[in-house]
C-alpha cells in the first residue's frame, strides 16, 4: 500500500523535471491528454456508471449524481478545456521588468512553479482532468485527492494522464491519483509540510473549515459567497432591475450569486417596487427590511439571520440603507470578502466603490455573475481564493506560480 | 488588561480606514514619524538603558547586548529609514493592465492591503519602526510583538508612533504594541484565524519553528540560509576568488553567506589551490571532499553533516562536482532554497541555473550577499521568505499587498 508520503516524495521529484519543461513540451501533452481523452470514452463511461450506480444505490441526491456523471458530453468539454490551456501563454519563465542597480547588476524577477499542489475535492470528475491540466502546463506536479463517490472514475482518468505522460516522455509521477478509499488520506495529504507546497479545497464549507483546520500547509480558502449588490442613489433604474436579476436568477446555486440587495433610500420608493416585481416574476422570495416592506408589501420581513446568509437559492434578502457609507459597512459586516457590485453613475461613488470594499471582486455596473475565471480572461480556475494570502479571486495559471530573484552580475561584490 | 484579540479587533477597524488613505496622508505621517524619533533621543535613550541594564544583569552576550542598544546613532540611522519609506512608490491602488473582455467589460487587478500584519521577532527594536513604517505606508495595521528583552524601548517606539499617527489624524489602533511581558501573547496572536492576515516570525530557528508549528494564521516561513557557490569548468578564477572571498567572509554571520563551495572538477586543480590560499588568508576554516583534500592539503576532511550546514560562521565546505548536475544534485539535496550562485562563462549553463535551480534568489556571477531587500531595490524588508507562498524571497511593501480584481460595466450581464 503506497502512502501519501511516499506518493509526495515520487512528486516533488517529477515536479523538478516538470520546472525545466519549456512550453512547446507541456502544450505538446496536452493535446495528446485532449486526443486520449476523446479516445477514451468507452473506458471512462464503465468505470463512470460504476460510481453512478454505487451512489444510487447509496441514495445519493440526482443533484450529486448529475454532477457525478460523465458520459461523452462531458468528456468532450472537459477536452476542450484542456485544448483551451493550450492557448494561454506559460506564465512560468517570463520575467518582470530587470532594472540596474548602481553597482551594474541586473536584477529581476523570474515566474516559478509552486512545487506540488494538493487538490482535495468532491463530486465532479472534470476537476480531475483540469486540475491536472493547469497543474502540468504551470509546471507543478498534483495530488488529485477526489471525492469517494467519483473513486471508479478519477482511477480511470488518472490512468489516462499517466498514459500520455508517459507517451509524452514525462514522469508519471507529476499526476497522481490519492486514494479515496479512506478519509485518512486527506489528513495525511495536509499534513505534509515540506513536502506538499499548497492544499486547495473545492467542495463544501464542511471540507473546508476541516482542511483548513488541520492543515500543516498552506491552504487557499474558499469558504462562501454572501455577494451584494448596492443600487446607489444615482442609478440606471432599468439597469439595476437587470443587474439584480442575472446576479440572483441566472444560477442561484453559486457562489457568485446575488445574496443581498442594498437600495439606498433615495431611490428605494422608485426603484424598489419594479426590482421587487422583477424578481417575484423570476420566482424569487424576498426578505426585507421594515422600509422595503412597507414599499414591498410582498416582501416577508427579514429576520436578523437573514444579513450575511448565503441562501444558495431563489431567495434575496433586501435592505434600504442611508447612504453609501452605510452600503459599505453593511458589506464590511456581513460580506465575505468574494464579490460586490455597485450600479452607479456616479464617477465618485464608483471610485470609492472600488477603492473601499475589500472582496476578491468588485465590479461597478455589472453583475456579480462576473467573478469567475472564464469571464475574467484566466481560462480555467483551479480554486477561487476568499483570503488575500498569495492569490485572491478565482486562481488560475499564475497562481499556480511564485516568483524567484534572478541577479546577472559581471563579478560584483557587496561593499557594505 | 487588553487582550491580543481586543488588539486584532482594534486593528481591524483601523486597517479599514488605513486601507482608503492616499499616499501623500501615509507619507506626510511617516516624515512626522522621522521627525519625532530625531526628537525624542532622550525618552528613548533611557527606556533603552533599562533594557540593557536588565539584560545585564540577566547576563545576555554582548552580541546580544549590541543588538539591543538604540542610542542617538541608531534611532538616526532608523529615520533615515523611514525616510527611505516616504521615497519609494505606494502599491496600494495599483492597477495591472485592464483588458476589454469580448462582451466590453474592462477588467484587471488592483493592489490592496492584506489587512493586519502580526510582527513577532527578538532583540533590535529597530524593527519595530521600520515594521510600522512599512506596514503603514502598504496601508496594514501591525500587532509588534518584540522580543521581552527590549521591552522598555519597545513601549516607548510605540508611544512616539501612537502620538505622531494620532497627530497625522490617523487611527493610533494602527500600530500596536504586542506586550511581551508573557510567551502566552506569542500564542494569543498567531491564533487569531479571521482577526490577524499574515504573521511574520523574525529571529533563531527555534521561534520561527514554534511559530509555524503552531499558528493558526498564515506566516512566512524562513528557516535558515544554506547558499551555494558552484564554480563551473568554464569560469574566471579571478572572479571565483573575488565572489567566493566576498560571499564567505563580507558578513559571515548572516543567512545569505555562503556556506558550501562546489568546484567542477575540471576547474579544481588549476583553481582550488589559489581560492583555499585567499580563504584561509582570510581566517576560514575549510572543510573538503577528498578531492578537495587532496588538492588542499590544509583543507579537513568534511563528514556528511557538512553538507547543508549553515555555519554562520568562517568555515566553509567545499565539494568538487562531476559536473553542472550533481552541483544542481547537492543544491537540491542540501540547499534550503535561499540564494545559490554561479560563477560561469557559459551563456548555457548560465540560463540553466537561473531556470532550473529553485532558491528564492539565484546569481550569476554575482555574490550571495546581493540577496537583501536594498540591494534588489526594495528598499527596506520586512523579512525574508523561504517558502513560495505568496512571497518567495525578501519581502518589501509589495509582499505587504495582494490583489483583488476590478470589473468596470455599463450594465454587462452573464449570459452562459
Amino acid at each position: 500500500m503506497t502512502t501519501v508520503l511516499e506518493q509526495a516524495q515520487r512528486a516533488r521529484v517529477a515536479a523538478r523535471g516538470l520546472a525545466k519543461l519549456g512550453r512547446a513540451e507541456k502544450d505538446r501533452a496536452l493535446r495528446a491528454l485532449a486526443a486520449r481523452l476523446r479516445e477514451s470514452v468507452e473506458r471512462i463511461t464503465p468505470a463512470n456508471t460504476k460510481d453512478i450506480e454505487r451512489a444510487k444505490a447509496i441514495g445519493l441526491s440526482a443533484a450529486m449524481i448529475d454532477r457525478l456523471t460523465m458520459g461523452a458530453k462531458t468528456i468532450e468539454s472537459t477536452a476542450v478545456g484542456v485544448e483551451y490551456i493550450v492557448g494561454l501563454e506559460d506564465p512560468v519563465g517570463s520575467r518582470r521588468e530587470m532594472v540596474q542597480r548602481p553597482n551594474g547588476l541586473l536584477v529581476g524577477r523570474q515566474r516559478i512553479p509552486l512545487g506540488t499542489i494538493g487538490m482535495i475535492y468532491e463530486s465532479r470528475p472534470n476537476v480531475t482532468i483540469d486540475s491536472a491540466a493547469l497543474c502540468l502546463k504551470s509546471g507543478n506536479a498534483v495530488l488529485l485527492r477526489g471525492g469517494k463517490e467519483a473513486l471508479e472514475t478519477n482511477r480511470m482518468l488518472g490512468e489516462i494522464v499517466a498514459e500520455t505522460l508517459t507517451a509524452a516522455g514525462i514522469s508519471p509521477d507529476a499526476v497522481q491519483i490519492v486514494s479515496a478509499e479512506s478519509r485518512d488520506t486527506i489528513s495525511e495529504l495536509i499534513s505534509l509540510s515540506g513536502w506538499v507546497d499548497l492544499v486547495i479545497p473545492r467542495g463544501g464549507e464542511g471540507l473546508i473549515r476541516y482542511v483548513t483546520e488541520h492543515a500543516r500547509v498552506p491552504v487557499i480558502q474558499h469558504f462562501k459567497g454572501v455577494c451584494h449588490l448596492f443600487l446607489d442613489l444615482a442609478c440606471d433604474v432599468e439597469m439595476a432591475i437587470q443587474l439584480a436579476l442575472n446576479s440572483k436568477t441566472q444560477r442561484p446555486g453559486v457562489c457568485n450569486a446575488l445574496e443581498c440587495l442594498l437600495v439606498h433610500a433615495g431611490t428605494a420608493p422608485t426603484a424598489l417596487p419594479a426590482i421587487a416585481k422583477a424578481l417575484m416574476d423570476a420566482g424569487v422570495e424576498l426578505r426585507g427590511c421594515p422600509t422595503t416592506c412597507r414599499l414591498v408589501p410582498a416582501a416577508k420581513p427579514a429576520s436578523d439571520a437573514d444579513w450575511g446568509m448565503e441562501y444558495l437559492d431563489k431567495i434575496l434578502a433586501i435592505r434600504v440603507v442611508d447612504d453609501i457609507d452605510q452600503a459599505m459597512e453593511h458589506v464590511a459586516r456581513y460580506g465575505s470578502n468574494h464579490t460586490e457590485a455597485i450600479c452607479t453613475s456616479s464617477y465618485d461613488h464608483a471610485n470609492r466603490w472600488v477603492r473601499e470594499v475589500d472582496a476578491s471582486c468588485v465590479t461597478v455596473n455589472a453583475s456579480t455573475r462576473f467573478n469567475d475565471g472564464g469571464q475574467l480572461g484566466l481560462g480555467a480556475e483551479i480554486g477561487i481564493s476568499t483570503s488575500k494570502l498569495h492569490a485572491y479571486g478565482p486562481m488560475g495559471l499564475e497562481s499556480l506560480t511564485s516568483e524567484k530573484w534572478v541577479v546577472f552580475g559581471e563579478g560584483q561584490v557587496r561593499q557594505g
